[in-house]
């Protein structure tokens, strides 16, 4: 039936299909830009693609997107808070890497601290767990030592707010957990808050 | 401001957006996931670009898009044409190579000629002119020979039809062209057509 249709071109929508947000007339469309009209962007595209998997990595502390320099890379905050630029007392606990850039671009020198990144939300029905997320590292971080406020900045949607909740409940009485304020509006990513509503919320957080 | 975000995932989040349909919020989300929880993706993509780049070209005639054969690359229908299992008296011109893909589908045995890909639409608003088009090399197909049918089935928007009416003006006299048929609704691209309105269309096509 579809034996005219020449099959790199297939297994290229396939592969673009599993790309978040991207359904099949989306990937057609993209495929045919790459193999026709735009064959440079689909080399630079490979190159781009492989070298930055390559270069990048998690921090091993924080699990932010870090240059990779060996087994035990840092992202550049946890190294400034290694030499005393940042203090490594307070951790932000984030949802995903970008979390950190947007908190970091709106708060530029109200926040000094470290941050730690769950890669995710607790969610019963995509079957998010507390072993799917970066919990016992920051449990760990905790135990180790030196934190003495965890500033729970996840979303304020329905799995952000439980996870805030499940997180607080996990680490109560072994030190100071904050959420970030109200000021958010309810439903809404971190992502979709304007940069005002993001720095409110950031200096009037709350203890739980 | 934004050096704590690695070069490389800005380098693909830029590259990322160059795609059609992709804004920046997709491009940050795509370029997120593929360098942290879909590595292995990443990858393949990288190598897919690439091989399917490199394994794939423009039919030397039709302009679909084709396995490439070194420097004369004729596509599967071409190349049933020239061994008598296709019809060269017949071309259907369209805008894109998967529009030969979605009609083949649908036609099935309906159709035994070939095809002639644009590549686009005249759009004095993007620019896109005769020279931007595949037309010089319809015409000449024309002038070399055995064609005696030309079906124009660009789509039924105002530039689908704009170029279609152009195409007509200036094969009169040299060749029957036809159009498929109104049952196609207007302001519809032949992708967004239901199976059964594009035979019809097909089969009810109208001298011009």
């Amino acid at each position: 039936m579809s034996s005219h249709i020449p099959a790199p071109y297939l297994r290229l929508v396939d592969l673009l299909r599993q790309l978040p947000g991207i359904g099949k007339r989306a990937a057609q469309k993209m495929a045919l830009n790459l193999l026709t009209t735009n064959i440079p962007l689909a080399e630079a595209l490979a190159h781009e693609l492989r070298s930055a998997s390559r270069a990048l990595t998690l921090c091993h502390r924080c699990h932010a997107l870090a240059e990779s320099s060996g087994e035990m890379t840092l992202c550049r905050i946890c190294q400034l808070a290694d030499i005393g630029k940042r203090e490594l007392e307070r951790v932000c606990v984030v949802e995903k890497p970008s979390d950190v850039w947007n908190l970091e671009n709106v708060l530029v020198n109200e926040f000094r601290g470290v941050y730690h990144v769950l890669h995710g939300v607790l969610s019963p029905l995509k079957g998010y767990e507390h072993d799917d997320l970066e919990i016992d590292s920051l449990v760990r971080r905790i135990e180790e030592g030196e934190i003495h406020e965890v500033i729970l900045a996840t979303s304020s949607t329905l799995e952000g707010e439980a996870t805030s909740l499940y997180l607080s409940k996990l680490l109560e009485g072994r030190v100071l957990v904050t959420r970030l304020a109200q000021g958010i509006a309810k439903g809404t990513e971190l992502d979709n808050t304007d940069d005002i509503t993001l720095v409110r919320a950031f200096l009037g957080r709350v203890e739980l």
